[in-house]
């Protein structure tokens, strides 16, 4: 972690806004307060150590990591309380393991029987108790285990008669990417919600343990209006939110705390195109827009302070080119509009596949300055 | 790099098939050598020093690269003969200085009187006499200046007169990757030829140096039939090759050298899913079959030795979930085809993407050994 200024940036380089960063973070956490839930950030977003760090001086218990080299980096950290949220597979039981020999509070989740036999085989085997939650299906987008299945119950017994500590139910209905108006997100939360709780009381009533119900993602956590019977909330991209989240309707532009720093490096004058050395590499291959009701191509693109220009797109890219362009009729003087060395900031379609492909950010605070926080990278 | 089993390997998983990746080096050598003209692969798909080292044994003479990073990481690895084929930002001329410094051979571009004015000045300004190729544009996809434009023999002039190294001129068809037929691909590959010849020719009547003429994409350089007047040929994916290149014509899946080795980690038996550890974090977002001819989704999948499942593909993903699924009707014992702990393997949509994704390639030999060959990650 450096200090330096952003003029001094190669490009293309991955920004953080730090006060648009800080206020994401603080108004998920006032959500989870008023909601009366425990907030569990999901860490993949950024795996980033000072981000996850500035989500727990907010408030928040713990993190969700979604392989088990972001619970390794974050234990290595600090971080002890780790819900591991994809489906455990056998094979990496040994690995679990050895981060709770360590000292880390990891939690496991499962899915099946068959998981659940499983880890409660090995568990046995090698005289741990993991703290294992059954993944509910909400929204059929995904994996998941659906609230009123028999096999339930039968995962539930299998665990906690397995000498696991059964630790509840979570669920993701992130089929919420896929609305955009309040009242839909509002009905998926209930929906989520709903599921979830039932789930937990179908373990209850036949005398199994559930202390967590652990739901959420970005949208659904922003427009629920009651969780009732949850205990815990998790989101992740709300940190930096992104044009997928905009066009879900859960935050405007200028809320988006990512964005990619790109120099112009050339022009087709004729075609209206700069050229940036802002491509999919930089910007990933992530098109989610391209669906929804505002198509951004890979990007909007910002002047070098962050004001977004309307109209102007990431319309094309190749590894390490990207094109800017007007949408529809072509700017007729791009190359006056943007010389060669013109630095632009691109806000991203996905900030967790963004942030991805690059090694490290650059957090832009409110004065200027500019600190260096490394991201972790593969399994 | 050392030796392991793929049985031990944690997933998801890189894997280089050596046998077919040497099999496409070759083809392309000979290509090359079959046409007259010397083979510059383009690195930028692999950024792997043994792959580079493989391609260099095989005939190629120099690289290829996308990024001044590139270009440090294999000049550490003893390449010096470098050409950085993406136009020249003035902030990056002390990098390029820097490295010709050390000793590389470095070749910068430009397709601009702009950016041949900031390379001649810095130059002069510091007694380095750049050797710079001008880019010519011959499909209008991306950058480059057209053949017969006026300005293409200024910016000669500009960097000739301005004391600088007039290598050459060079080219890149990329729009080949939207055709599908060899006489369509052969017509592209003369029209690149063509028009690259064509620049070099009109340098050469006002009597500017243009020693190199250098033309390539990985479809027109494999259905090239003349390359009279060309001096290189360039391309980068084809090492790996992948499913885009299939759908284009100038692969089969057998020639497919990159997949992604992962594991079953759950199912949704009614709707004839497999949930697998490959998401999009994987498999990278690039979903280039799309708009092509037979549209693959995230991949095909395969069994772990390889063999495509006809129907089967990556469906869908989310950061670390793929869902497999058969084209058509859904499988009706999909748990029992693909149990928990099955390991598959999935070819990807695009190479240089899929691999962006991963710190390391594991190379699996002829005889089932395993080695691990890093790559490296951002800029």
């Amino acid at each position: 972690m450096h200090s330096s200024s952003l003029d001094t940036l190669d490009t293309p380089a991955a920004l953080i806004a730090l006060p648009r960063m800080q206020r994401n973070i603080a108004r998920m956490q006032q959500q989870a307060n008023a909601l009366g839930v425990r907030f569990r950030p999901h860490v993949k977003t950024t795996k980033c150590a000072p981000v996850a760090a500035a989500q727990i001086a907010a408030g928040a218990h713990g993190i969700t990591v979604s392989t088990l080299k972001e619970a390794d980096q974050f234990f290595a950290n600090g971080v002890t309380d780790i819900l591991y949220a994809v489906g455990m597979a056998a094979h990496r039981l040994d690995h679990a393991l050895a981060l709770r020999r360590r000292g880390c509070d990891l939690k496991i989740i499962t899915d099946s029987l068959d998981g659940a036999r499983a880890i409660a085989d090995f568990g046995r085997r090698h005289g741990e108790a993991f703290e294992v939650l059954i993944e509910i299906d909400t929204d059929g987008h995904r994996s998941g285990i659906r609230p009123e299945e028999d096999a339930l119950l039968d995962i539930g017994r299998v665990l906690h008669d397995g000498g696991m500590r059964l630790g509840g139910v979570l669920t993701h209905a992130g089929s919420s990417y896929e609305l955009n108006t309040p009242a839909a997100l509002a009905a998926l939360a209930e929906q989520e919600r709903a599921g979830c709780v039932q789930a937990a009381e179908r373990l209850r009533a036949v005398g199994l343990p559930c202390p967590v119900v652990s739901v959420g993602s970005t949208p659904t956590a922003l427009e629920a209006t009651r969780l009732d019977g949850v205990t815990e909330l998790r989101a992740g991209v709300y940190v930096f939110f992104d044009l997928v989240m905009h066009n879900v309707g859960v935050c405007r532009t200028d809320d988006i705390a990512l964005s990619v720093l790109t120099t112009v490096i050339g022009h087709q004058a004729e075609k209206g195109w700069a050229i940036v050395d802002a491509g999919w590499m930089a910007m990933s291959r992530d098109r989610g827009t391209a669906r929804m009701g505002q198509d951004f191509g890979y990007g909007q693109v910002c002047t070098v302070d962050g004001e977004p220009l309307p109209g102007y797109l990431l319309s094309g890219a190749n590894q390490e080119h990207g094109i800017v362009s007007r949408e529809g009729t072509p700017e007729p003087d791009v190359a006056t509009r943007f010389p060669v060395g013109t630095r632009l900031r691109i806000l991203p379609n996905h900030a967790c596949a963004t942030g991805a492909q690059f090694p490290e950010y650059h957090a832009l605070a409110e004065d200027g300055t500019v600190q260096t926080w490394s991201r972790f990278h593969g399994w």
